[in-house]
């Protein structure tokens, strides 16, 4: 079945982010942010506690050092400052789940980091011997068809391609940028009809109508977008619908 | 032989704190800073690279999260919260050895949560007992006599009660207040005469003049005051006299 | 007419929190975060900008440094540094305030500082001799009957003090402790008998049933509870009618 | 007579940096850290008394919000944040150097933010708008020749000109890259020389061996290298034998 995975621990002190019960009965996987874009100790551990109950995989979402931007501009940071950043977040996030008992699944890097590991090969290839050296079993998260994907097979890590619901296509298989008109999908027949393309491994309709392939393990789903709970249900169902067919 | 151990980690980003070269050649044991008083991950991989070079045993050395005051003061934190914190904070560091190929020996509390940990049963307990969910082959590092001595036993985890070269005794074998004169010893002769009665076992002379019993299996040496390094010469060479007298 | 004051900017980068234009429609003073507790420059700056269309007394809110903890938990603070925080954070919102034209007109401190300024006179002389360092015609808003507003006197500084529409009060006339039942009003008659009484300057009635003078310049309207916009409207109206019959 | 700058109140808690006292006897303006590359409130407010004591011009040293980095690196920071954190920085200082009865001079950009407005015309009139909404009196010093001059006076703030004692030029007049060998000058007569230069308003030597003029107000003194007080002995000697000189 194809996996379904949100982030989550992004609440902070007295800040809460997201709908974390709502999201968790349906997704398969869980991204806990790590405490540099968002999560304070306290609220992670609630996280993982409830990502447990829920039976969900858990993987961690470390970030660039930046909690007023949430992680989301790019920060000039050196590669070894990089490696030792990713080790720091991923291993306190390990260590918090093993203390409850659990397992990490995953690594997926947050915001801007994610977006450079797509883009550069240099950071994608960080990413993945720090993730390596923690542990060569764990999962790397990366945007379809990008440098993370290709760094993270380099190494030998299991590689899960990361397709997105409610985002558009390019004719040649990137994301329609944010910038153009209809980049984001949030009508309930467009996700369902690209999620069934996903799941079902066929063709989807790019943003100017030819068909193209885009293949991935798990899809992701925004959980700070309103209305995140609702499009939760939708691509749960189209995954299960799919699954009972036997796709 | 009895351990001496001393901060380390202690940098961050542009500032650099403590002779760690010098230091790391006398001691056996470095309580590493986890970022929550100080210590940026960069800075805590390099550390741990020097302190696995000098075959030394690595300890975690959490702190309230306070970097503009160095964790030095207390702060008000539930105990929730506190468990969080130390088991975000270990993990993170103990995770950052292990890449490096070593393993987390001991945990050490820093600064204001060293000295609650020392008087308040409850504050010791629930650092006993992140310890403890962590691993319960970890050795806590507490003050002689101290609250954190009786958790750390009562949760079953190996312990080793720390004495100070450079701090006075009171007759009943509590350390002198810093407030009071003489609380701070600075001279060759008298730091090293504490140390003879530490390894050999016997009482030593409190600031008002009893003989009293102190002991312990860990030496503190206190990494930041000028001289440091010259301190830790005169420990090195006493531990290594007795030892070599049997003792 | 008595003012009516709540707290605001106290969003941070990606969390928002407060409904600040509902409550800016019933309030006449707003406290604003000086980034320690709470608020990031860009949303200070946009709470200032609200602040000023509504026409509102722009005041600041410095804290102990504890984003995390949101200012709410009591940290050892030197006197020399709490007058450095307080000369840094109320500066910054002055300096804000009047790069958009307004004027800043008074200074409440928050949560464990706030509390800390009420009990304690040291604490309060070190607030009250930073605002008049500042300015002397600061207003310094404070608990009721506390140290605050005893020290704020003494320096001469302009001092309004501050009750609470929505918490009850013990016969000696200091706030029922939050530990005790009926300490937080939460029901529409309570809050606006308690209004009447402050306005029309009467007595109230006492958690025990005594009647109590408590006499103030503002009242606190408490920003982040639950329903804090229609507690706004229930204490304004009141408001509004005792200043219609001339009270 | 021409003007010497430095950095200045970049310690942070347990960590200090810079030899304030020796620097200061040697410049007449220092450029005070704002709280987001470095400097805490108290460490702040005693760099302030320091350079009151020595009578020096005081100027505010804003940052982007990365201690870790110490705002060395460059982030992506829109206008309006970019707008929000100078306001919000330069008010803070601003307000304590008043409080200690002295008065804000000149804003200057440090680190990333100061290459960033050299090279990047918009971000160079986000700085220069900033200042003049707080003072249309504060100087703004900027790199000779580069954007941020040109930026300042299109807003009409007074704009001195910033020349370097210690960093060779290109026969353009720009800085040379400190990647290329010969970038940073440290042997006495070199940098005698280029400051005999700026004084005398004389061409001088490029690393190529052309002459080219590079014209200035102020002389930037790196006080974070070492030999930083040597250097600012030697510049001292050189501005003040011009001057005797009527140069």
């Amino acid at each position: 079945m194809m996996d379904i995975n949100c982030d989550a621990g992004e609440s902070f002190g007295r800040w809460t982010l997201g709908e974390e019960e709502a999201l968790f009965a349906q997704v398969t996987s869980v991204n806990i942010a790590c405490g540099f874009h968002a999560g304070d100790p306290w609220h992670l551990q609630q996280t993982i506690a409830r990502a447990l109950r829920h039976g969900l995989r858990l993987g961690a979402h470390p970030s660039y050092p930046d909690l007023v931007g949430f992680g989301r501009r790019y920060m000039q940071v050196s590669s070894e400052e990089l490696h030792a950043l990713l080790v720091y977040q991923i291993s306190a996030v390990k260590g918090m789940v093993e203390a409850q008992g659990g397992q990490l699944s995953h690594v997926k890097p947050h915001g801007a980091l994610y977006n450079e590991s797509a883009q550069n090969p240099g950071v994608a290839t960080v990413i993945a011997q720090a993730v390596k050296q923690i542990s060569p079993e764990l999962q790397l998260f990366g945007l379809a068809g990008s440098a993370s994907v290709v760094a993270g097979k380099e190494e030998g890590l299991p590689v899960w391609s990361e397709v997105f619901a409610d985002r558009s296509y390019e004719s040649n298989g990137t994301l329609t940028p944010r910038s153009l008109p209809g980049s984001v999908l949030t009508d309930e027949a467009s996700i369902r009809r690209q999620v069934r393309s996903f799941v079902q491994q066929k063709p989807l309709v790019s943003r100017t109508g030819e068909l193209v392939n885009v293949h991935g393990e798990t899809i992701c789903l925004h959980s700070d977008t309103p209305g995140a709970a609702t499009a939760a249900v939708w691509i749960r169902e189209e995954v299960n619908q799919a699954t009972r067919l036997g796709e």
